[in-house]
């Protein structure tokens, strides 16, 4: 099968056409935790500004997953909503404006998006007003900000993502349909559902009905996890006879031991999540259990790197019919490995030794789960208000001293 | 502490001329392991030639070590010695030629190394030929090709890394030397010493005495056990009384359980490594134990990102006095986390924190340490005689047979 | 609080009698497993005639549990049905006879408890001829053989136990209300319910209306698993209006991973379970969570050895008003150790070191979770027919075929 | 091959007549871990008077060892020296006198060797003399009491084991030497050798020097450090050309995270050591291992229950050509299971299914290794000076807070 991608002269396919003709659409991996390993993000703020202040860091991010296979640009916009640019001490939106950074981030995303066969699509995620209890009109507003952006540069699609309550999602996908563009609605929920207690079923009929065409979940849970939840939603819609394309965003880290929050509850969240990351083998069996329930829209979130996305390619490939450009570099099951030095290595070349191989950790010190924080606050809680201000010495210290490790 | 790094105007110190101030050089992370997951470089041959072929990808790696305080360029030119590329069918040598690789690698690290303080090193490693039990002479002449390179392009200083057996290394210095430049030299080898048995302090004191300035451990083995390979050289050369330089640039992966010869005998390598994958507290860690010691050329090889990299400068910003340019995205010790939205990461804005957590795998089917493969062979081993044509089919399947999971 | 216990002298109250006074009942540990390690009892068809072959060794172990404070003496009955004692090639019914062998367990249970404060009771559990398909007349007569010999031998009590359908269990209950004593019921369920799908609290119902006194779990389970599904029982019990006391006997290996079938089905059943093995603080915590349930009737199966059973003991002593015979040897949560030779385990004679501690398995190779066998069979599955004869050669091969490691 | 062990008709050969005919000497379990488990012993002073206050239960102990496959009945007499019994508070040498217990120990140890094939081993063990530096003539003292009553008693051979200093132990040898009986001697010391430095080659030299027939070690490490620390003995003497019979008596605990003081420093000493105990397999292997070094005299310590001493013994069947009568009930490598009513439990009865499984935990929040206690002390350092007096409250504050979890 010959590495192939690159499109760039023929008219592209939007979104829906793709699904409803049976394609297998690829997302693009997580830009937050790629970009702050490589020093441009910080995590907390997960500082959106990096499109405007370091555009070819993000530009060449966009190029390796484009290279892995992916067939969209998400416009690295999350947390880009004014509310949270200057939440708790962020210079950002008065120092650069939202505007701005929404702008270049979709200038980027249409550059590299035009080098091949991909779509843009602009994405909104969950706002800080929602959480400090601000009215639906205030909170749609927020939305409507950068939909303004997304209309202007025209991207091809819209995406609300990582929503913890399908509530605020919904008033999303209300504006986001506005445009008169195709909405895909993704939340950050596992198979207990979101925080105020509506099960996946259900939250996948809300969305559809509020006009998401395709409905999902994204980030917070691992792989295997998202798989599960997605089969939820897909019964619910069936139950209900409500009809949506399927998609799943999973983080690229294991979180067996993850409450219903997902992640950010765990002891090792942002800075020790190293042993959690999944490899490439666990990406194969992520992308054909997707394929096998029915989802066609399969892409990533926090974690995943190029070569997470280029997986998923590899795995598909049979049923896309050709290698992602990236597989020049690689050779699928690690078959490239047969150009290796050391005989030993050289016999690793074959996906039977990968497929069956259980990773050790190398820290026979550490446990194999861990704990999660479990503070369970959700929307209205005192604790999860948000301020302007950054946060105080005396607000951390209260905060530290609930906290034993 | 103001992030600073950047003095393109001023001339710059070069290596002797810093260390022998008592100043501590940064070197960079590892390009192989990262370029694989980013898709340019292919795992096996290590593919130099990305320096050509993807010219941009290497030019932002380069810029991501930078930012995160490395001095040191090194130049991408690990396996680009003529007798590799053209071993069991790489196609490089005959299509683009090893000269044409190692210069692009040259233009790019000092274009990158004059926007900061850094220094461009050109570095040689061990060689198909010597593996193959070539003489002396033909084996310098390889070293020599890629010399005659660095040269032409003036590069800084040199570094002869990643060398199994002390005699090959001591040849590379050898003729690295003729070039009058100053000379770092660096093996993969562990507390055991060389494949041949040298122990770690004969080693140290062999280099010095065929001229390396600096010398010292790279790759192979995880950041604690490289310093306790280099104390064991620094104990070698005050013993027999030689002078040189401390150097350290490990693996960012956990190998307790490697024997003699590193992580490549570890069944989870090159593609399954995940969960050995050092945090940023580890590197803090390794960095002051280093410094401690009396290193002073203190970088990281694979396995390490940018962040590991702009963890050592951090650590050692006290002694530095001060920051590198990408720590304005991170603050140190977590205390970026200060504007979470969540109270419960918010209380993890401290060092107390990091340092103590024991992070969770997520991997309960998982054990903690693996039984290194053990083919346990050296140099004219008929296994390890390498070749020019492709591995065949007949030689993978025996292979595969003679290893069991 | 002076060790306390024996109350040879004192007419005995009942069980009945005690519960219904709140007292809390302790129940005795293992025996087929403790057996085994002392070379008694042979796993697989767990050897009851061991009363009979050595009487001395199964009243030794009654003596530790009794010391250990258990008010109950049970029968060494289990697996002593008639249909069970000629399963497979057994010799037993043949040569020696189920009626000895009961009469036998009941002596020596009665001769120990009258030397302390216990009651003696009778126990049945699940039989060969439920599992393949018997009538209720035919399972209902192998009861009732047992039964005649408690009767004789004037038990105080009867228990049902270890049975994995509650439909059995009711037909052992109806059986064993017959002799007018008081009858206990457990099932080896987890918080799924029995093999046929019924939930717990339905199972808790069923049996107390079927006239068990007393009703609860026993083994396949680790302590806090059982805790769990006895709450699930009480919750059933007060929906439908229905009284009855609770009781817990479970496993003392830790089998979070275990799925329906419990213990049984974990790779390491019977002869690699040593990790699994729970300590005394953990038992601490679990009669701690069962009396705080309301559980009244607290004691051990497989695995609990004497200290287990003196764990309930001593973590209950506030409420009894008296520690066991057997913490004459030691102190409450390590305080003993008071008089070791070593400063540092000196250190270690407090509850706090105890409580906190995550013992390490001393096992890095080892996974921390297994994924248990799921040959996911019930009552009338082809593959779970007993028979006469031995299992044959061809018979094993099939299975050994069906199993990879 | 027919169970056997049983020749009470004929004379007994002696030690030194069975190993020098080659014959392999099964030694017997761990008495005071076992006691404390079932109730009748107290850890810390590990209490000897059992023998006096309760010699059933050690009586039924040694049956046990004796139906598990042992030769050697060993004396219940460790710790059980006049100045350890009046150590930190110890009541017994007021209110039964040392005397008495060793006496009872005798006289159980000879009642059930006399049931079998066995003979009588007197032991005595480190006093706490020596670690308060009392003279040589003051500690042999000491050993000299035990001696008297082992006389008196006539034991077949006699123990001098658990030392952690050679030079104490090569004084028990020349006071036990006095009796004119075979005298076997091991050390409790790790391949690191005796905690005055004295390697293991050496330490075996100086005790076949004084007089040991038999030399080795016992108890603090995991069976296979065992081996490895014998097969040092054994290079030792052959260099030193001294001649004597090697033996083995190791934990039953998995080990590898011990430094040079065993297994007393680890955190789960001595009640949380559950998840290391050893299985029944592991036994096999250290069986074999120990065979094959040519270790003759091979039993087991602390933690070893009679199922590990019956795994010697099937383990070396063929050697010895016959098996323990405990063999009885148990088929070896767990050919027994064939009679389970579970048909995946009877795919379990084969060798292959448990030579290579790897037991998990069931504990995924507990790490693999643990990180010892080091308050690496010997003779004469003030925290290890013994006291009459019970340890104060003081002395214990003094120690908690000396140690953090």
């Amino acid at each position: 099968m010959a590495p192939a991608g690159a499109k760039s002269g023929q008219a592209r396919k939007g979104l829906l056409e793709r699904l409803d003709a049976g394609e297998i659409v690829i997302g693009d991996g997580g830009f937050v935790f790629a970009l702050e390993k490589r020093g441009y993000v910080k995590a907390g703020p997960w500082t959106p500004e990096a499109a405007v202040e370091h555009p070819e860091a993000v530009r060449q991010l966009h190029r390796e997953f484009l290279r892995a296979g992916a067939n969209v640009m998400q416009t690295f916009t999350f947390y880009a909503s004014d509310d949270k640019l200057e939440n708790r001490g962020n210079y950002v939106a008065e120092k650069i404006s939202g505007q701005k950074v929404n702008e270049a981030a979709c200038d980027i995303a249409r550059e590299v998006a035009n080098e091949g066969d991909a779509l843009v699509a602009g994405g909104v995620s969950q706002t800080p007003s929602y959480l400090s209890c601000k009215s639906e009109s205030e909170v749609k507003a927020i939305f409507r900000k950068q939909l303004d952006v997304f209309v202007k540069k025209n991207v091809d699609f819209l995406i609300a993502e990582y929503f913890e309550h399908v509530e605020e999602a919904v008033w999303a996908v209300e504006v986001l349909k506005e445009a008169g563009k195709a909405v895909a609605a993704t939340l950050c929920i596992g198979p207990e559902g979101d925080l105020n207690g509506v099960c996946p079923g259900e939250c996948a009929v809300r969305l559809a009905r509020a006009g998401a065409s395709v409905v999902g979940v994204n980030c917070h849970f691992d792989p295997m996890t998202c798989v599960a939840t997605v089969k939820l939603m897909k019964e619910g819609l069936a139950a209900a006879n409500v009809k949506a394309h399927l998609m799943t965003q999973p983080l690229a880290y294991h979180t067996p031991d993850c409450g219903k929050q997902g992640f950010i509850d765990l002891p090792e969240f942002p800075f020790a999540l190293e042993p959690r990351i999944v490899s490439r083998w666990d990406i194969h069996k992520y992308a054909r259990a997707a394929y096998d329930l029915g989802v066609r829209y399969i892409g990533g979130c926090c974690g995943f790197e190029p070569y997470h996305t280029r997986a998923i390619a590899e795995e598909l490939a049979p049923e896309r019919g050709f290698l992602p450009t990236g597989s020049e570099k690689h050779g699928s099951w690690g078959s490239g490995l047969d150009m290796h030095t050391k005989p030993w290595v050289r016999a690793r070349a074959r996906r039977d030794y990968w497929e069956k191989l259980h990773p050790a950790s190398g820290r026979p010190y550490c446990p194999s789960m861990a704990k999660p924080d479990a503070w369970g606050v959700t929307k209205g809680d005192a604790e999860l208000m948000q301020q302007k201000e950054a946060t105080t010495e005396n607000q951390l210290r209260e905060l530290f001293s609930k906290q034993s490790l």
